[in-house]
């Protein structure tokens, strides 16, 4: 056992936690997860800076290596990231008849999901609309090994707020929007509320799907009900479904997805669960392999433990 | 943000840790995990005293009630304990053909898993092996809806140490062994050696099976590939895999099983991916009801991550 001794940790900003990360320990805190968090050795600060929107720090750990916080919440590391990308990415992608033409990715502007998007060969247009120029630059500096999905030529990167994106695209424009954000305190509440998913409706082809962050099924569950029950309103006649995938630097050491359908315009709607394609082209020169997911995986992700499929289930269509 | 302030943890002894518990933060770290730890505050110290094998702790946390430490390390929690006892239990009993009718119990003083082993009405004898007679006063007093395990008629406790009960047993006594053992460090280190994996494939029936604790994939892949690798020479014409459950407060938020089978007489070996028998009786008068195990996640704990499979793959018949 070894004790945090006069350590009260309390709530505050980037900035004076980096008082700790000085050869110190870092303890995530946050009001999605009170009286828990992970600590993590920091052996470094190599960045910290205040952008627009938030506070933006890159630490290096012995754990989990170079670690991403945004407003002092760990987004990334990247010792795990590839579970979160991965499969964010390809269970959307993979679920789908048809290899997707046109992604959009909101948020994401480590690049990580873009790394993924951009193994699928078939993909056109790959859009990102990231709020925060910052972290971008931030991701190319400490995070080659995400940030090289920004070198492909199909990606086209908007600084802009993703709401505006969606809601001035042409209806019917993506097959498939993949939400990475953070938590909905803070820049990305709005990633979570209604006129956002209708939009995002609006915005996806018939029988199109999006896939979004959607928190841990052990320390959000009345959250996660409450969006699954929204989602519900606004995709009638497609499907809502949820994921979820391990990875242990997120609070809890999971973190799932909620995957909504748009109707078609014939036939039952998509069905997740089941991948429809074979998972993307894992050997890509300059890539790392595919870490995390796989076909089997895929439709396993969607296992919930018994006390979510209780609460959960009749809110989720599948 | 939060930090630690002039916090820098050391390993030491609960007792230096319980200075930490009074009203404040308590930081798990392990040379098993290095560099990272779940930190949860604790609101009190319910009870501490050293055994004649381990330091005995239980403290009260607002995020995950009642945890019982040993030595340091998080054994159980109030909130998520179901995920782990109902795992260890119903993977290897649900996945035998007919119903066990001597079970033995190695470790699990807490007597979580007895209470999931009693959820099994065919089950005729349940014994337990447990090393630290504490353990399970400690649990009745302070974790009474785990240690209800122990009322059962058809439990038997031998506070002894689990090899020498499972060498001394005659060959063929049980049809399933459930190891529910601390970490590898301490005295649950020979829990973790082929001679006590010879023992227990001596103990069991043919077709028997066993389900131990098997430590993290995202932190201890090569520990569980030598555990592998070990059970595949002790597992001789049997079976040997591997399924994980996901638990907040276990290192990671994730803890692997590792599950072994006897060959069987005639046929082929069980293959305990796919359950044989339907989830246990949920609805037991004065029980919770069953909250993470089902027959459908019973499978889908055995599909491991890519990274996961690509290390263990060659060690594991299934």
């Amino acid at each position: 056992m070894a004790a945090t001794e006069n350590a009260k940790p309390t709530p505050g900003t980037a900035a004076e936690g980096m008082g700790v990360a000085k050869g110190g320990w870092f303890t995530e805190l946050s009001t999605m997860w009170p009286g828990q968090g992970l600590s993590l050795k920091v052996d470094e600060v190599l960045f910290q800076d205040r952008s627009k929107f938030q506070d933006v720090c890159v630490v290096k750990s012995g754990a989990f290596g170079t670690v991403l916080l945004l407003d002092g919440v760990i987004q990334c590391t990247e010792r795990d990231e590839f579970s979160y990308q991965e499969m964010i990415t390809h269970l959307p992608l993979c679920a789908l008849e048809n290899e997707a033409t046109a992604v959009l990715v909101v948020g994401g502007g480590d690049g990580g999901v873009l790394r993924e998007v951009s193994r699928h060969r078939g993909v056109e247009q790959i859009h990102i609309a990231e709020i925060d120029a910052m972290v971008p630059e931030v991701a190319k500096k400490f995070f080659p090994e995400m940030a090289l999905g920004f070198q492909d030529p199909r990606v086209r990167v908007e600084i802009t707020d993703g709401i505006k994106w969606v809601e001035a695209a042409a209806e019917g424009t993506y097959d498939a929007i993949i939400v990475d954000s953070s938590d909905p305190v803070g820049p990305a509440e709005v990633l979570f509320q209604k006129p956002f998913f209708q939009a995002m409706h609006r915005a996806l082809k018939p029988g199109g799907v999006i896939c979004t962050q959607g928190e841990s099924l052990w320390l959000h569950l009345p959250i996660i009900k409450e969006l699954a029950a929204m989602c519900h309103e606004v995709f009638v006649g497609g499907s809502v479904s949820y994921a979820y995938t391990t990875i242990p630097t997120y609070p809890s050491g999971q973190i799932g997805f909620m995957i909504c359908s748009k109707a078609n315009a014939e036939g039952p709607p998509l069905d997740p669960r089941t991948p429809r394609r074979p998972a993307p082209e894992a050997a890509i020169s300059g890539y790392p392999p595919l870490r995390y997911y796989s076909s089997e995986l895929h439709s396993a992700s969607f296992v919930l433990p018994a006390f979510a499929r209780k609460e959960l289930g009749s809110s989720l269509t599948l």
